[in-house]
């Protein structure tokens, strides 16, 4: 790593918010090109979204060039995040030059290259999470791969079983198809049944035939989903927990040897030992937390230096990274405004009755009331004018209320940074506030009732409901736990976009147009049938599911998003048997993999939740605050 | 506790197996009455059913008599379980006179008491894991309860703004029923989507209306399914975690003190210390561990007097117990049986060149061939008479396979107690010889081929294909872990046994005779509607899910199986819509609290083999042999 100004100033460019930001953006919009091109939702002509293509990947290469100017050279070739990214590149432009020259002479080919998307998302240095989680998924891989072997060994045995039991008795499902007879789709089923999609169906023929046949499937069903299903959770918690120490084990190891690297640099002698003075690590800390207020770092140096001698030693400094992630609520017994203001009205009697009366809990409890008895309104029915007058009532006690404890605690206090339900509570109320007045005005003049506005409205108004939950103990310590999640959950949400986009762009190429919607009153033929007369009589057909295609991006995602909670697939009797292989695969990386993988991040949350262990350092500033008094 | 040797031997009694297998007896005879009682699967009079229960619940008290007598009176009757036994058989006996006496002037009552009769099963001395398991589940209610009530007020959240959203759209189900127009339904409908159960279904209406309402249900499945049933499972196990260190502390503590108490009873003076003496040493072990053998208790000695001074002291006699938990193979070099009869036949060139050949890798690979080689013709047709003459070309080859294992190794280390894979195979392979040989008489006899046997034939062929799966060392480690945990699920076993039969004996009460099961070509009238109107064109008709009802007490059971994998319910539709609460009730005990159970204990086990770490005294023992040599 160079430290001439020149390349220090282009490294700090290379990680500016604005080049970051932009580097997302254009991630984003490469990714959502899939909505504009055919099969669209929303239809572009070719050459809009083939000239935004590859404005997007000019943009990727220009990043990566800016990077490999602020990396050492042998450095940037052996990344293969980098390699990867170029090879991607290189791979869209070409499938997009050959889609282009082929579509001039009217060949229709298919655009395989809008797979390797993701890839930009995964592989730009921003991302380090969602690759964290993906080297998290390739170590899990060896172990699950011999679960996974045995697992389907097992599938396979019951399936040869099934196969000599009910194969030769004539059997029918409820679709009229002939049962079990055919070893693939038998296996296919039994598979299917393990996901729990087609638990009694499958099962229905044989039961009917006799009672001990139930046995068979309940032997199934113990050993597969439950205790194979059990044992890929252990497998990959197990994993997830050894990474995550790793994980841990390596950054702590990192921090030390930088913090140790920046003592070198700022150490000088004092009697035999090395150390920082204090006037520098002031300095130092000023630099590098910068919005840290004046007491918290005399606090920090007292105990760092904790003998008062003027200057730090090599272990304390060490420390400090570990001192400066600890939370220190700096409370500050900060003044009102409006007591700076007009002193003598707001610390008059009644002020100060009407302060002590919010801060009383007959306050909360009497809005905890007010809430009880809204959500009773809302669930009563909106057409009496009395019922939509007394949203306005609520809606105004609901403003008094954050208005009230505006004006008792301090404003920059009530709206901190830790205080989630304030923010929660405000925005909420202020967003039903905009959108109740905007439905009022636009019915007012036009007489047209917006209905998404109202859809809006309705929601904000059953999220207000939340806020009983605080007032209970309980129930918030369990709420704050998820609430902590939630920049995790993004992580996942990352992962799950990958694989999803993957996996839909496939399903796209095999699936689309096989299965069309029809509205409830269309003349077309087969409309009963999804437009497919393979369908004629199935299930599929029977329960509606028609919508359920991948005829476009959005709602092959939703129907992805089906297949993880239950992998139903109707599909695969439109198309070729092998497509049920996406199936399973999709089944093996999304619920196997990945949904444990979640699964066992919400396990170690709770679980590190109910361990409440105060770490060392943490300890050692709680004592010194009771020392200091 | 009395020591009187009329005590003791009352003691003894009371513990004999033939006494604890003659209550099990009973208490499965008990629970089996209502395969007999009305609405029965095979009828039996009142009078034999009646009496049977009289007889059971006259062994129970008698039992009950002798465990009073060998307990001191004041822990007897401070001892719930006691109580309980007492109140059952009291409540079984008031129901049984009341039913009988309205049964005589013509009045059917409801036999209420029958769903006591689990509490003989869990309440019996004998059964204490059953009584741990539920002590477990008691524990984990607080925590859970707090959870639960949170996910229901997100449930209850999401159904207002569902009713809100869709209530008015004046939309229909797949069945042409009005949709979410009904808050308590939506709840239902809501909550059944939890446990993934009506997946699609619940959404496609609001999905066919508008792309975005899809979101509605993708929230509420992360929320829901994801976050909040992993939250369940994270309470759960980390309960079970605590408490299964609670009860090994426990247990830990008992077994010290035990001990302690033996030692002091045995003790003599020696120099400042009290001892035991190794000769008193040396007759206690062989009371209390008889069937180990000479050199195991030296070695044991060894260990325990280390520096040969011809007594024990405390410490080491303390130990004694986890001494003896230790499985010390004695790998007795025992001279083959045929080696002693015939010596100079089995030590002949051509003996030892036999037996080297069985011990070679190659004897297993070709034997795995072959098994592979059968997978093929299991899987082929069973009509060519050349594949039935296969197989007992196969039959032949395994017989074989086991004659040469036996021949080459001793009989007793063959069968020994920790070859679970030998017992298998042979057990396994004479099985099939048996039946296979069974049906051919049959055939060629009576031209008659008996089904059953068939069935048990192909089941067992099948079955001896598993044994591929230990040649691979991996996958070996894997099975066996899954073997260990065997016995423990037992207890699951027992526990599920008790939650089935109280819920099925309910069921029966609510649903019995609502749904009928008609043969494919039956004329009764509804015979396509399960014999109930009020199921025309709906999907649990349309699935032929007739048989999936509660008329009996084995369909109950089956299909309480099927509600714990999905939580389907066409029977609301039958009864009053309070019995969806039924359902619900169901899925909580079972799936929330039970299953999340299983899924702990799995997890569990495999974390212990992962963190394959020996304990102290294990490593003692290890130690000590390497020093014996």
């Amino acid at each position: 790593f160079e430290t001439s100004p020149g390349a220090v100033r282009l490294y700090y460019l290379y990680n500016h918010w604005v080049m970051q930001a932009t580097t997302y953006f254009f991630i984003f919009l490469n990714l959502s090109l899939v909505l504009f091109e055919e099969p669209a939702v929303y239809p572009l002509p070719f050459l809009a979204t083939s000239l935004i293509e590859v404005l997007c990947l000019l943009v990727f290469s220009v990043r990566l060039m800016h990077f490999a100017k602020v990396t050492p050279r042998n450095v940037f070739w052996k990344d293969t995040k980098n390699i990867c990214v170029m090879v991607a590149i290189l791979m869209s432009l070409t499938d997009l030059a050959i889609f282009g020259a082929l579509r001039i002479y009217n060949v229709r080919s298919v655009r395989w290259s809008r797979i390797v998307r993701p890839i930009f998302l995964i592989n730009f240095a921003e991302s380090r999470q969602i690759r964290r989680a993906f080297r998290s998924i390739r170590n899990t891989f060896p172990e699950i791969t011999y679960v996974f072997l045995l697992f389907m060994f097992s599938v396979l045995m019951f399936s040869l079983m099934a196969l000599k039991l009910f194969g030769e008795r004539n059997l029918q499902t409820a679709e009229g198809l002939p049962y079990f007879t055919n070893y693939l789709e038998i296996v296919f089923d039994l598979y299917v049944l393990v996901t729990t999609a087609n638990s009694p169906d499958v099962m229905m023929p044989a039961f009917d035939f006799s009672w001990w046949y139930a046995l068979f499937f309940i032997t199934y069903v113990i050993i597969n989903t439950y205790i194979f299903m059990s044992v890929f959770l252990a497998v990959v918690y197990n994993n997830y927990r050894k990474h995550l120490k790793n994980e841990i084990r390596k950054l702590a190891y990192m921090k030390r040897r930088k913090m140790v690297e920046a003592f070198n640099l700022l150490k000088e002698e004092e009697g035999a030992e090395f150390v920082v003075r204090e006037a520098q690590w002031k300095q130092l800390v000023k630099l590098v937390a910068p919005d840290i207020s004046n007491s918290h770092r005399e606090l920090l140096l007292h105990i760092s230096d904790d003998e008062q001698k003027g200057f730090i030693d090599k272990k304390s400094f060490v420390r400090l990274a570990d001192l400066l992630n600890i939370q220190v609520i700096t409370l500050k017994i900060r003044r009102h405004p409006l007591g700076r203001w007009m002193p003598r009205v707001y610390s008059s009697a009644a002020s100060q009755f009407l302060r002590s009366m919010v801060r009383h809990r007959g306050f909360v409890w009497t809005y905890d009331v007010i809430i009880l008895i809204n959500a009773i309104f809302i669930a009563l029915d909106e057409e009496s004018p009395y019922i939509s007058y007394a949203e306005w009532v609520f809606l105004a006690l609901y403003i008094i209320e954050i208005l009230l404890k505006v004006y008792t605690y301090e404003p920059r206090t009530f709206f901190g940074k830790n205080q989630f339900w304030n923010w929660f509570d405000t925005l909420i109320i202020f967003a039903a506030l905009t959108a109740t007045i905007l439905n009022t005005t636009l019915k007012s003049t036009t007489e047209y009732n917006s209905q998404q506005i109202l859809d809006i409205v309705f929601i904000l108004r059953v999220l207000r409901l939340i806020r009983i939950v605080d007032s209970i103990q309980r129930f918030r310590v369990i709420m704050n736990t998820l609430i902590n999640i939630v920049p995790t959950m993004l992580t996942f949400g990352g992962l799950t976009l990958v694989v999803y986009y993957v996996f839909a762009i496939i399903g796209m190429e095999l699936f689309q147009g096989k299965i069309q919607f029809f509205p409830a009153n269309s003349n077309a033929p087969h409309a009963l049938e999804c437009g497919n007369p393979a369908l004629k009589d199935s299930m599929f057909a029977r329960g509606k599911y028609c919508k359920n295609n991948f005829n476009n991006f959005a709602s092959s995602f939703i129907v992805l998003l089906e297949l993880t909670v239950v992998n139903q697939c109707g599909f695969a009797k439109v198309t070729v048997q092998a497509a049920k292989l996406y199936f399973i695969a999709f089944h093996i990386v999304m619920v196997i993999i990945i949904v444990n993988i979640f699964v066992s991040f919400i396990l170690e949350a709770f679980f590190v939740e109910y361990s409440l262990e105060k770490s060392e350092v943490e300890t050692a500033i709680e004592q010194k605050i009771q020392e200091l008094g």
